[in-house]
């Protein structure tokens, strides 16, 4: 099939690149860098990148990708919409590092979710297709409890961590975005198409690669990419050493966000590399979605303390407090050095501990010592 | 039974000390260090720390201490005899943080063990009583693979972490020391009364309270701070929020001993406190005898590689060597670019392993690319 029309607007231009080529082609990103989508189209035709290149750019069709979009219910966004996420452009940067990269020239979406929306408050949660039980219960608690604080998952559409993510969240009401390596028409793998027909009704399905196109394993790479930029923050839940998880992990860390691991018992083979990335410092260890939200700048602020079944009055505090209040004696007073030994806190942290637990209403303290209130009642 | 003998020698004060005084008083600690053990105790035994410590210290028999102590087959040791531990002097300064600490006045040994040559290449394994088999696991694992890389283990006599870690070193031959809050001739708990003794038998307790001693919450404490300063490091296996772990933790980081501990499932309570002194940056995570021994300054430089069964060319790898090696082509030339990719690795990275593979004659490269060679075959 031949390129019967020819690209008469920027928005058209991007969209048969993105027809044309694979996500993250450096040298189309540099030719739309430098002549805008439009320039960069007519030089590729023109075989400005290789004879291959023009006869692909020749096959392009943008009136069969339309028919195929409208069909599938499938719409195309460029940057400067209402839809385009912020975070794509720390591509640009970050690309320089991994050498394929780059702002996506256009996204395919399907679904009712409003993508910058969804991702204003967003976490990727990442992982091994190979997955322990013990990984695909923890990516599926954490999408949960995430997305019970407002917070959209995103992720892949593999079997293992990504799979265990979207379900978790799907099963405490969404929203999770998928980003998948193929045309977001196109079920891969197949297994999962019942939960890529409920992403599709409920929430979304994202892809670079226009409707129909099928995955490989240079654009399983260059997706890992957009969901790193797309999101706040990377999780990593289980990884293997070589593996798609730190391929995404490396863009997270390029894009400047925060990336984050699960840590597991140190005899599954499934958690070496995330214990690999906390001991490198590459990653934050999480083990909550608490533990998420805190790092995820400004996700915290708005969010109700996670809890679940009644509430004590020591629920909300930090764990550092929690040791503190649990050293002090209600019955005989203790000095703050006492009570820091004894709760194994540096004197410091045990005296910004006591003012917060003064503050609540957990302990009382004068010059001859604190002594601790039950929790539960508040003076 | 009064103090039928006055103490004649700076050793005789500094045993008197340690029959009248709890560890880690800081008062007495002071005194030792204004005026030296026999001032110290002269002051004491004259009301200086007021009539309580006086009639204490008139109590005292360095007979019945020294009959006792010959009776067990234990010795007793000051600064600067030689098999004193280099280590305890940086209590001097963590004391000043920990607010009860201090050099011990002295120590009561009984073992064949010699305790400053033990400690030269030594990590203590401490952790919760309340254990679970997992943790338990990993202590006496990680015993194990440290002494047969002749890494000398220390921990205290309680339940789980601390037993799981003595055991683990027994089977595999020791060494292992054990510091109690009790005389060295007392079994507490007196379920590991076979454990004790074998410890005696084969390598070494230590206290620096006098034989017949009992445990309390206070000597508990104080006996931590032995541990944290005599071993080069410490590794938190297991333990609650509030627990005696914890404050061993404080006092290696205020010892400055590197402070590592290890990761679980996030839903054990167990880890909880391990996994936050990792997300804190207190401390390092550690998977592996391995992980200790690249953290424990210098252990790492004479000790041969972990392997059990069938050695490959690769196992001596660092897993992101291995990452790299995994992630190039045998048949194909990459660039270093498109192997960081797809290793998830940074670029620097890449290259620094990339070097190390072709020292090793695993990869080769020129300027059109690298390639993988099978592992095993050395050029």
């Amino acid at each position: 099939m031949s390129s019967t029309r020819s690209a008469t607007s920027e928005r058209e231009a991007r969209m048969a690149l993105s027809c044309a080529m694979d996500g993250g082609d450096p040298a189309v990103v540099d030719l739309v860098t430098e002549r805008g989508a439009m320039g960069a189209w007519a030089a590729i035709k023109g075989a400005a990148l290789g004879t291959a290149a023009a006869e692909r750019a020749e096959r392009v069709s943008l009136e069969l990708a339309e028919r195929m979009a409208r069909e599938a219910g499938v719409r195309f966004i460029v940057p400067g919409d209402d839809e385009w996420p912020g975070g794509l452009s720390d591509l640009q940067h970050a690309g320089a590092i991994q050498r394929r990269g780059g702002e996506p020239v256009g996204l395919w979406l399907r679904g009712p979710g409003h993508l910058r929306q969804l991702m204003e408050r967003s976490v990727a949660i990442v992982g091994s297709r190979a997955a322990t039980a013990y990984g695909n219960g923890v990516a599926s608690d954490l999408a949960a409890d995430l997305v019970a604080q407002g917070v959209t998952v995103v992720s892949g559409g593999a079997f293992g961590i990504d799979a265990a993510a979207h379900r978790g969240a799907l099963t405490a009401g969404g929203p999770t975005v998928c980003v998948v390596a193929n045309g977001v028409d196109v079920s891969y793998p197949p297994a999962h198409t019942g939960m890529f027909e409920a992403l599709a009704q409920q929430h979304l399905l994202v892809s670079e690669l226009p409707p129909g196109s099928h995955p490989t394993r240079v654009r399983f790479l260059a997706r890992n990419r957009l969901i790193a930029a797309m999101a706040q923050g990377t999780i990593v839940v289980e990884a293997a050493l070589r593996s798609g998880a730190r391929n995404t992990a490396g863009w997270a860390l390029g894009c400047g966000r925060p990336l984050m691991a699960v840590p597991g018992p140190i005899y599954s083979r499934a958690s070496t590399a995330p214990h690999l990335m906390i001991r490198s410092g590459q990653a934050m260890l999480v083990a909550s979605a608490a533990d998420v939200l805190e790092l995820v700048s400004g996700m915290g602020q708005s969010t109700l303390p996670l809890s679940h079944g009644p509430e004590r009055a020591t629920d909300q505090l930090h764990p550092d407090q929690l040791a503190v209040y649990e050293a002090i004696s209600a019955r005989r007073r203790s000095s703050a050095g006492d009570i820091a030994l004894a709760a194994g806190v540096s004197v410091p942290i045990c005296l910004g501990a006591l003012s917060s637990l003064e503050a609540v209403g957990l302990v009382t303290g004068d010059d001859r010592g604190w002594l601790a209130l039950p929790a539960g009642v508040r003076p």
